[in-house]
């Protein structure tokens, strides 16, 4: 059988993203023994300086508090994504929860895998945010050297 | 069984866009009478003014040889992209020629079709090219109302 392709599936703590992960078991592991991907979920957690701002005299307390909250929060992410990919008979799941911007940690995973594909879910960024940060899904569409799949969760409507 | 959701496919006569037919056959319809997958492939042909610039007088011969020339090749490629379908087994294939702006057709195509997927070849326009004229995959993967599938060619040293 020929080498299996790395798929990088980039989670976050959204609906979007849950959403995206799903239909990727669905639609790219209906059959998981015979699937030609190798399923790799990779969570960018932020860094504690990121998101407390300047780190300096009196905000040690506040930084280990922060640090192990992300800790928490991303294992409780990554305990879900396993168990959705478990219940859809996906067992063989590699996890990395990863330090860092989210749009430099899934291109750097791409490459260090040598990933084929890179899934993820569409996160619905407002025009004024997107202007203002960029967007995960824009940066990782044109950066990322390999194929690229925004998984968009259909509006109640449609 | 459920009804099948509609996957639109773009193509344009690009080496990227085949690539990306042949890689989309071989990882949506591995088993083309099971795939959850119904496939449309859409072609956006130019308009024959859009080539030309301004039409007046003097210029109805041009513009008929032209309006010709770009039905033609518009032809060939369907039947290029039929032939590679078959040669996938997957026989069922829906093929649309539409005339206008690609990223117009294609976003409306997704409407029409209610469509779940899009998938289409990365294009590689250099930055200064992406700056001037948009890209078509940008544009899509911004206001398609469906889920969107990149898929780029890799490169020769990967």
């Amino acid at each position: 059988m020929a080498e299996k392709q790395v798929m990088i599936f980039a989670l976050d703590d959204s609906d979007h993203s849950f959403y995206a992960l799903e239909w990727t078991l669905d639609h790219f592991f209906p059959s998981p023994s015979t699937s030609s991907f190798k399923l790799i979920i990779v969570h960018a957690k932020p860094n504690p300086t990121s998101v407390i701002g300047v780190v300096g005299p009196g905000t040690t307390d506040m930084y280990t508090m922060v640090e192990t909250d992300i800790k928490k929060t991303a294992q409780k992410i990554i305990d879900r994504a396993k168990e959705l990919s478990k219940s859809k008979g996906v067992a063989n799941v590699a996890c990395e929860i990863l330090e860092g911007d989210a749009r430099n940690v899934i291109c750097d995973a791409v490459e260090r895998h040598h990933a084929s594909l890179l899934v993820m879910g569409s996160h619905g960024y407002g025009t004024f945010k997107r202007a203002v940060l960029g967007s995960v899904s824009d940066y990782c569409s044109h950066h990322a050297h390999c194929s690229v799949m925004i998984v968009k969760k259909p509006k109640p409507n449609n």
